[in-house]
C-alpha cells in the first residue's frame, strides 16, 4: 500500500486525537429478527473491554420499549432470543458516540423507513458507525455509503448490492473502512473482525490484541482475507454513473 | 487414528441413530456475569439453524425468573445486556435434551451451588452437555468431568484446572470430546468451534457446514489446534491419584 507523506500525517494526528478521547457511548440499533451475534459479537469485546474502561455506556434502540426478538416471524419458526431496548428511536440519548447497525432478516422486512431515516437523522452527531453483515442494507439506504466502498454479508450479496446503487460493493473484504466515520463488514461473524479493526484503529493496538486473546478469537487480521467471497463466488458490484 | 472394526461400527450406529432423531429441546443455563458470546455463539449457530429444523425449542434457565445480566458488578461496571429466563432451575422442562454452560466472571462467585446441583441432577436425563470457558468448572464441581478429558478458558488456566482435580485438563485443545454425551470447549468463541463440532457429530458434515458459511466463520476444524494454548504458555495438569 502506498501511502502519501499527507496521508500518513492525517492518520498519525488521527489515531493520536482518537487515543486522547476514546468513545464512551455505544448504542445498537435494533429490530425484529436482528441477527443475535452481529449484535453480541462487539458487544461482547466491549463488555470485555469494560473491565478496563469502566465508563461505557450502552444503549439499545428500538421503535418501542417492547422486546426486540432475533425470531424471523415469516420463517415460520419461534426459535430465538429478546433484548429489552432502552431507548425509542424518537428519543434516543443526545450523547451517542458509536452505533453498531446489525444485520439479519429483518433487513428484508418491506417497512424499515423508521429505522433508516434514524440512521440518516443520527449520523452528523455521531463518531462512528459500525455496519455489520445485512445492516448495510440499511445504511446504504440512508445514502451513508453513496461514493464510498462498503462490503456485507456474502451469501446475500445480490440482494444486498442492489439496495444502494451509489456505492461501490468490495466482494472479497472482511471489512471496509468506508469512511474516517464508518466501518462496514461482512456478514455476521466478521462484524468482530471488523470491530476489533475498528477497536485498534480508536484504543490502540495492544487494547485490540488483549480483548482478542482475552475472547480466544482467531481474529482475522487483514481486512481482504475473505474466504467466504471464494465460496459464494461473489464479485465486485460499481456504483451505477 | 487407528479404529478397530467395532469401534468403527459402533461410530457408524451412533452416527446413524443421531441422524434418525436429531435433538429439538435445548437450553441455556444462565447466572449473574456469565459471558455474553458463549451463550449467543453457539444460540446464533442454533438461530441459523432452526430456519431448517422448525421444531426446535429454547429454555433459558436460571435461580429465578428475573433478568439475568452479563454485568460483572464486582468489577465496578455497569456495560452489559439481559437475557429474561424462561424456566427457574427448580422448575425445568421436563424433556430438555441439550444443555449449554456458558462461562463468565459470574463463575468465580462464592455460591454457586444451586447452579452445580441442578447440573449434576438433570444431566443423566440430557442427551448431551456443552460446557464452554469457565463454565467447564461448574461442570466439574458436579463431577461429570472426573475421570475425564476436558478443557477450559486459557486466560483462567490456572484456576479452572483447581477447580477439578480428577479430570485430565487438556491445554492444546479448542475442544475436547469429554465422552459421547459432553463437549468441553476452551474460552469464549472456542465454544462455537466446539458447538459446530458438536452439531457435525448429530446433524452431519453437510449441515454443520451450512451454517458454518452461513455464519460466515472462520471455523478452527481440528480440535488441537490451539493458539491460545501457546500465547498464555499453559499445560496439561493431570488428575491427582
Amino acid at each position: 500500500m502506498r501511502l502519501s507523506t499527507f496521508s500518513l500525517v492525517a492518520f498519525s494526528a488521527l489515531v493520536s486525537a482518537n487515543s486522547v478521547t476514546p468513545p464512551t457511548h455505544y448504542g445498537v440499533l435494533l429490530f425484529q429478527a436482528f441477527q443475535a451475534l452481529d449484535v453480541f459479537g462487539p458487544l461482547d469485546v466491549l463488555n470485555l473491554h469494560s473491565g478496563t474502561q469502566k465508563n461505557l455506556t450502552l444503549s439499545l434502540l428500538s421503535r418501542n420499549l417492547s422486546p426486540v426478538s432475533t425470531v424471523p416471524v415469516m420463517m415460520n419458526t419461534t426459535f430465538g432470543q429478546s433484548l429489552q431496548p432502552t431507548h425509542t428511536l424518537s428519543s434516543p440519548p443526545p450523547d451517542l458516540e458509536v452505533l453498531i447497525v446489525p444485520g439479519g432478516i429483518g433487513t428484508r422486512a418491506p417497512d424499515l423507513g423508521a429505522e433508516v431515516d434514524f440512521i440518516r437523522t443520527i449520523f452528523p452527531s455521531l463518531r462512528y458507525l459500525i455496519s455489520i453483515c445485512t445492516g448495510n442494507v440499511l445504511v446504504a439506504r440512508a445514502g451513508l455509503l453513496d461514493g464510498k466502498k462498503a462490503t456485507g454479508n456474502k451469501k446475500s450479496w445480490s440482494w444486498l448490492t442492489q439496495q444502494g446503487n451509489k456505492t461501490h460493493w468490495v466482494a472479497k473484504a472482511r471489512w471496509v473502512v468506508s469512511s474516517e466515520k464508518i466501518w462496514s463488514t461482512s456478514g455476521v461473524s466478521a462484524g468482530v473482525d471488523g470491530f476489533l479493526n475498528f477497536m485498534e484503529t480508536v484504543y490502540g493496538e495492544e487494547v485490540a490484541r488483549n480483548l482478542e486473546i482475552g475472547l480466544e478469537w482467531s481474529r482475522v487480521t487483514d481486512p481482504n482475507a475473505d474466504e467466504f467471497a471464494d465460496i459464494w463466488q461473489v464479485e465486485d458490484v460499481l456504483p451505477v454513473e
